[in-house]
C-alpha cells in the first residue's frame, strides 16, 4: 500500500473547472474518491507539489485542502511519510445510503411515532367554513388598532430585536393579565404568579409536567377536550374519566372510586366539550377534595369572556388559590394564531412552571407579548371583548332560531349561555363521525364529540361553531347540515 | 328546620346598595351567607315576594337570583316547599380559606416541581452584558429592513389575525427553510420534511418524545448543553455521556460500551461548548452504527452558518437523511426573542414531529413565520448572514487578540473556527463556578463549563461570548475579567 499514487490514477480529481472555487472542488473531490473508494484507506496521496502541477492549479491551494481533509479525518499526515488516506475510515465507511428514499415500511418507526401519528390527523384544525370553532373573521378578529398598535410597539426598543428573556414572559404582560382576571374572574393573583404560554393546550401540558408524575392518577371529564387526553396520555398518567351530568363532572364518583388521585383537570364554567357549568356543590366537594388530599385543581377557563346571560360562575381559584392552577387563553378572544395564553400558578409553583417552559422552548416570542400588554393597558382589550361578546350574541341567536325551524326529529341542542359554540345532540345511534365527515366534504367542518368520550357506547353529538360567520351563512349552513342529519 | 326564615333573619341582605347591580349584589349576599354559615343547608329562604318587599327591590331581580343560585347549586326550589338551601353543600362546604398565603413550607410541592425549579435557575438567560452569548446589538440584529417588512407583510391578508394552523408551520417559511440548508448546509430535504419549531429547545425536546421512550438509553456529549441534558432527564431515559476529545464526540467509546442506544444527541460542527468540528471518521462510525442499529442521530447543527475559516463540514444528515433528525435554528443569525427554529426529519417521521407539536403547544405564531418567510424570499436572511460574519469575525479577533496579551499564567484559548463564543480553558483546579459568579457581580456574564460535565473532576473553563459588543467594550471586559483569573 505505500505506493505513492500519481494524479492520473485519480481521475475524478480532473473534473475540477480551474476557473471557481478550486480549493473546494478539489475538497469535495477528494472526499467523493475516499468515501466511493477511489482512493482507499492507508493508500498514499500524490505530494502538494505534483498534485499542484498535475491539476494546474496553485500548490497553497492543495495545501490547504490536505490540511482541511486532515482535520476533518480523511487524510493523515505523517512527517517524512507523506499523507495518506486516513485508516481509521477502515471499517467504519458506511455503505452507500439507499437508492430509494426510505417510507414508513422500510425504517422501523420508533415506539411513539405512531401514537404520535394519530393525534396529528385527530387534532388538525378545521379549514374556516362553518362551523368551525376560533374562526376569527372581520368583526370578530382585532381590528386595526391592533395592527397599528403592533407597528408602533415593534418600533420600540423594547420590543425591538433581541436575546432570551425570562420564561415566565414579559412583566407588563404579566401585570396586565393579573389586573384582567383579577376583575374579570376574581382569581386572586399577584403578577408574580402569572407564567405566560403560548396558549391552553401548553398550559395543560406544563402542569402535566409540574405537577404530575409518571403513574400519578388523575381525574379528567367525559366526555373531555382531546388535547387534554392525549397530553395525559404522553406523560403516561393513569387518567380516571369522571361522567358529565346536568351539574358537570360527578365529582361524588371520583371521590368514591378514585380518593387517591394526584389532580383534577376541569373546564368549570363551560364543560367542554358540552357546556353546562360545574355547579357549587360540587366545586366545594372538588376543593374539600383538594385540601385534604394535597391534590390540584387545575382549572381550564377557556371562554369565560364570552357569556350572554345569567351572572357568571365566580373561578374556583379565586376559592382556593392555594390548591388551584388557572389556566386561560387569548386565542377565543382574540386570534388562536396569536398563540398566547397564561397560567395563574400557587406562587411556591410559579419557578416550576418557569423551569417547565425553559425546558420545552425557553419562552414565548417577546415583541407580541410587549403588543398585547399595550393592547390591553390602553383598553383595546376590555373594548375588544365588549363587541365581539355582542355580535357572537347576535350570531348564536340566529343559529339557535335557525336550528329550532330546521332540526329533524330526535335532534337537540344543549342549553348553555357562554362560549364559541353550541352542542347539538343527535338521536342515540347516529354515526355522528360520518356525518362529521360527509360534512367536511359539503364544506361544514363540525366535531364529533363521540371520538371524545372514554365511555362506550357514546353519545353522539355535533359542535357547532358560529362566530366567524355572518347570520345569513350560518342560516345557509343550517340548511346543507339538516340534509346530512335526515 | 322547616320553619321559614324572615329577611330580619339574613342581616348582611340588608348591606345591598339598591342604586346599582341590585341582583349582583343578592346574589353575592346569599352565597356568603350560605357559605359563612348565616343560612345552613337544608334551611328554608323567604319567598321571593317578601324578601322583595323586605328589601325594596323588584322581585323579578329576585326570582332571577334565586333561579342563578339554584343553577349554581346553592339552593334548592321543590314546587309547594318553596326555596331551600341546597342540602347537597351539607358535607361538602370547605373549611375557609388559610387566612397566610401558602408557601413552599406550607404546601408540599408535586415530586417534579424541586428539578424543575432548579432547571429555571440553571438556564436563566443572562443579562445583556459582556460575554453574553447570542445578544443581537446594533449592527448584529436584523435593522430596519427586518421592521419595515413586518409591517407591510402583517398588513396582508395571510399575515392577518386567523385561526389554528398547520403544526408544521407555514408553508412559504417551509420552502425557504429547505432552500437555505440544501444550500448552506448540504442537507438533503423538501419542505415536506421540515417542522417550524419555537428554536433548537423545542427541537430536541420533540425529537425525545417522537424517538425515544422511557428508559430508551441515549449518547449525549460529555460536556452538553445543560438544555439538552435537562431535556432528556425530563424525558426519563437513560443517558450515556460520551467523552469529547480533539476530535470530537468520541464514538468508539460508545460502540463498545453501549451499542443498543437509540439515539445519539450530538453538535457535529461546533462541539459545544469546546468548539472543535466531529471528526470524519467518527462522522461515518457514527451513521454506520445508527444503520446497523436502527438507532437515530439528531444533529444539533446550531450556528453552523457563523463560520470564519476552513470549509465547513458537510451536514451529518446530508450523508444519511434516512437516521439523522437535524436540528437548525434563527435565534443565533437572527435573535433569540423570535423564538424560530426548524427540525429535518425523515419523511416517515414528519407527521410524528406534527403529532408532538400539537400536543406541546399546537404551533408557532404565524405572522412572524410569514415576515420571516418573506424576509428569506427577498434576499434579506442571506444579506444579513454575509453581514455579521463580517462583524463577528472582526469581533473574534478582537477578543483573542485581547486574551492573548492579558491572558495569566495556565489560561489557554481553545481553537475554533466558528460560533458566537470562544472557550477560555483555566489551569486545572481552578473554580470556574465560582469566578462566574463573581464575574457577574463585576458585571461580565462567563458561564462556568465544568456545570456543564458529567465526568468529575470536571475540566474548568469560561464562554466567552463577543457577538453583542463593539471592540473597546471587549477590550475593557477583557481587562475585567482578567482581574478574576489571577
Amino acid at each position: 500500500m505505500s505506493k505513492r499514487r500519481s494524479t492520473i490514477e485519480i481521475p475524478s480529481l480532473n473534473a475540477i473547472d480551474r476557473t471557481a472555487h478550486v480549493g473546494r472542488q478539489l475538497a469535495q473531490a477528494l472526499r467523493s474518491a475516499i468515501a466511493g473508494g477511489e482512493l482507499r484507506p492507508g493508500e498514499r496521496l500524490p505530494s502538494t507539489r505534483s498534485l499542484a502541477a498535475s491539476l494546474k492549479i496553485a500548490r497553497g491551494t492543495v495545501v490547504e485542502v490536505f490540511d482541511q481533509l486532515t482535520a476533518e479525518g480523511y487524510l493523515e499526515a505523517r512527517v517524512g511519510a507523506g499523507t495518506r488516506v486516513a485508516a481509521a475510515l477502515l471499517d467504519t465507511t458506511p455503505a452507500p445510503a439507499p437508492a430509494a428514499p426510505p417510507t414508513a415500511d422500510t425504517i422501523d418507526l420508533p415506539a411513539p411515532a405512531a401514537r404520535l401519528m394519530a393525534i396529528a390527523r385527530a387534532l388538525a384544525p378545521h379549514p374556516p367554513v362553518p362551523f368551525a370553532i376560533a374562526v376569527p373573521a372581520s368583526g370578530i378578529a382585532p381590528d386595526d388598532n391592533w395592527r397599528r398598535l403592533g407597528n408602533r410597539v415593534r418600533a420600540s426598543r423594547q420590543a425591538a430585536p433581541s436575546g432570551y428573556h425570562d420564561p415566565m414572559g414579559v412583566l407588563e404582560l404579566r401585570i396586565a393579565i393579573a389586573d384582567h382576571v383579577r376583575r374579570a374572574r376574581a382569581v386572586r393573583c399577584e403578577p408574580e404568579q402569572v407564567i405566560v404560554t403560548s396558549g391552553t393546550q401548553q398550559g395543560l401540558y406544563m402542569a402535566g409536567r409540574v405537577l404530575l408524575s409518571r403513574d400519578d392518577q388523575v381525574w379528567a371529564e367525559d366526555p373531555a377536550y382531546s388535547g387534554l387526553t392525549a397530553v395525559l396520555d404522553d406523560l403516561g398518567v393513569k387518567t380516571h374519566r369522571l361522567p358529565v351530568d346536568a351539574q358537570g363532572m360527578n365529582v361524588e364518583h371520583g371521590l368514591e372510586l378514585y380518593p387517591q388521585a394526584r389532580a383534577a383537570f376541569v373546564t368549570p364554567s363551560h364543560q367542554y366539550p358540552i357546556g353546562m357549568p360545574l355547579s357549587m356543590a360540587r366545586r366545594n366537594a372538588l376543593i374539600a377534595w383538594a385540601d385534604q388530599n394535597r391534590a390540584w385543581i387545575v382549572e381550564d377557563d377557556y371562554d369565560s369572556e364570552l357569556r350572554y346571560a345569567g351572572h357568571p360562575f365566580p373561578s374556583m381559584q379565586g376559592l382556593r388559590p392555594s390548591r388551584v392552577i388557572y389556566l386561560g387563553t387569548f386565542s377565543k378572544v382574540l386570534f388562536p394564531a396569536l398563540r398566547l395564553g397564561y397560567v395563574i400558578a400557587p406562587s411556591p409553583l410559579a419557578e416550576a412552571f418557569a423551569g417547565a417552559r425553559a425546558i420545552l422552548d425557553r419562552h414565548s416570542p417577546t415583541s407580541e407579548q410587549h403588543v398585547l400588554a399595550a393592547y390591553m393597558r390602553e383598553g383595546y382589550f376590555e373594548a375588544h371583548i365588549r363587541r365581539i361578546r355582542g355580535l357572537y350574541a347576535e350570531r348564536r341567536a340566529v343559529l339557535l332560531a335557525a336550528l329550532e325551524q330546521a332540526l329533524p326529529e330526535g335532534c337537540r341542542v344543549q342549553p348553555s349561555d357562554q362560549g364559541m359554540h353550541i352542542l347539538l345532540w343527535l338521536p342515540e345511534g347516529a354515526d355522528d363521525v360520518k356525518i362529521a365527515a360527509s360534512a367536511l366534504s359539503a364544506g361544514l367542518a363540525v366535531r364529533a364529540i363521540s371520538r371524545m368520550y372514554a365511555a362506550q357506547p357514546a353519545r353522539p353529538g355535533l359542535m357547532l361553531g358560529f362566530g366567524g360567520f355572518p347570520p345569513e351563512q350560518l342560516q345557509a349552513a343550517v340548511g346543507e347540515l339538516v340534509k346530512l342529519l335526515i
